[in-house]
């Protein structure tokens, strides 16, 4: 897309630090790092989020992420990472174009997860239940689904 | 895995609040919730974590994602969701069977990404020059790799 800022890295017009290439993917560092060698892959077709993009080009990317966060761990030696994909402006999505967040972890990098919440009594159920709804009535779910 | 939490929901031997199920991968709540609505999507063949998986389990998990996170943003009314993948037990990995956490996301939520660092003058660039390299040195790396 034209007005795409990672249509513009993938197609050279806004220089980036690109760790790896291929036919379908491309990685490079991003530039706000929460920790250094923070490396976002990037399906090079356009795909707004995770919700849309074709199980292909998911495969891929994800596929390729393994790749380069074998790389990122081995050039940082990180001894872990997080791998972060945001899927709308509310859950901190900047850029409308799926990228694949690596994160490099270090022991005493002071990273916390966000608290943790419990369900009251029954809820949880509740909830479980709306979603095998919304599941079931769903009619891109595959024939096998036995819930 | 015998001695594996993920393996025994999975085998049915600890219950869950299960969602989806198909013939590779299988969906729960998470039972400490961010949000409500939390939801792990898990291959059912043990694989410890992300970096070990094979490409097809990858790809029918994370196929698998998409179409459970659509459920979820239903069900719950949210607004978006992080989906996040914990790499090693310095990233908060708990459980060693690979799973992928969705998490709903609401306006208001309080919940804020970690805080972002900078690189010093030239630093990105020697960041990405070794990642490059080790990604250049693995034998996993498609041909049409071109970098």
């Amino acid at each position: 897309m034209s007005d795409c800022l990672f249509c513009k890295i993938i197609a050279g017009e806004i220089p980036s630090t690109k760790v790896y290439e291929d036919q379908d993917v491309v990685a490079f560092l991003d530039i706000s790092p929460v920790n250094k060698g923070h490396t976002l892959v990037v399906p090079k077709s356009h795909a707004e989020n995770f919700l849309v993009v074709s199980e292909d080009v998911s495969a891929k990317a994800f596929g390729a992420a393994q790749k380069v966060a074998k790389a990122v761990l081995a050039a940082t030696g990180a001894h872990g990472f997080n791998l972060h994909v945001n899927n709308g402006h509310v859950s901190g999505q900047v850029v409308d174009h799926l990228h694949i967040h690596i994160i490099p972890r270090f022991e005493g990098d002071g990273l916390e997860h966000w608290p943790k919440m419990t369900y009251g009594s029954g809820e949880m159920w509740e909830v479980g239940e709306k979603i095998k709804k919304s599941i079931n009535q769903r009619n891109d779910m595959p024939r096998d689904a036995t819930l």
